[in-house]
């Protein structure tokens, strides 16, 4: 696609950048910047400016705040923490309105083919957090993929000899979800990890 | 979705009032944008404060552009005036690259229900382009949808006793349709317009 504004060129290439952006949801994105009043615009560039100067990492659990440490860090019961891959998980996590403890972002997790090995994710921050004493429960709480187990498995070995409880997120059927187009592996977890009635 | 952030859930806010973008994706690019470098932020801050300050309605024929009148309307073949709803138009007609001639948008087509009449839209600016003289034929290309029909007899009409040639884009199977999913307006203008072989 030819566009031929330089501004709105610029504009569009910088809209791509964000996740799953595409040059024509850009360049909607664009048209709508340009059809937008000049407060509207400046409200946008000045939220973008506030978030990059205000939200950075929490030092103690790795996940976004405008405070350190963290609300979540600051709050809640330090004894239990739920080990997740990305900050989007906390959101997640949170939207249950049920877990009372703390957070680790791990920022990543193991994938030997990317070159993303122990020390690249924040597990040594993990080990700290635990030797430090008053932890007695980390729920891992990454996906349920290859890696995501395969994180769990590695922290967890990590951690038992520390003498701290590890457990697992649940697997099994989601839901809502039909037997019949659930994936043999979902169903396989389901059936061996099934609950009396 | 409680974002217990200020400066973030005002970003998500303002991610939001871009066309299509529901809280979760306005979430997702308030992530991205956290974690971006400082100069990827800057760089996204200064593109869309240049596309205000650059980026305005060509004075002749309505379309965005940095220069005024735009490059199209300073090069291109005045005797022909392609009549669009929407400055996106322009974009999906110049993807063709057969078009020679000049452009005129409506910036929206008539729909009374909306209270869009003829004086909301720029019909007159057309009038006055074809009246002050050189234009041969104006091609009306508004959607083929009820309002972009009703609109574009409207100006015909209009035009016609002008004595300037009104043409409108065919209507047809797009290519690559089945014939079997195609709906039966569409297969009727097709069978009413046939062309020799």
């Amino acid at each position: 696609m030819k566009i031929y504004i330089d501004s709105l060129a610029k504009l569009v290439n910088q809209f791509s950048k964000l996740p799953g952006v595409g040059p024509r949801t850009a360049l909607r994105y664009a048209y709508a910047v340009i059809g937008m009043e000049k407060e509207e615009a400046d409200e946008l560039i000045s939220a973008i400016r506030e978030v990059k100067e205000k939200v950075h990492y929490c030092s103690v659990c790795g996940n976004f705040t405008d405070v350190d440490p963290c609300p979540i860090c600051e709050n809640r019961d330090k004894s239990v923490i739920c080990v997740v891959k990305e900050p989007k998980d906390v959101t997640a996590m949170e939207k249950v309105r049920e877990f009372k403890g703390v957070y680790h972002v791990l920022h990543g997790v193991l994938s030997p083919l990317d070159g993303i090995g122990p020390d690249q994710i924040r597990i040594k921050e993990l080990l700290k957090r635990v030797a430090e004493g008053g932890v007695s429960e980390v729920i891992m709480a990454t996906n349920p993929d290859v890696e995501g187990e395969a994180t769990a498995m590695y922290i967890a070995k990590l951690l038992k000899p520390m003498g701290v409880r590890v457990t697992r997120l649940a697997q099994g059927v989601p839901m809502g979800a039909e037997l019949e187009f659930t994936d043999e592996v979902t169903l396989a977890r389901a059936l061996n990890e099934r609950q009396e009635l």
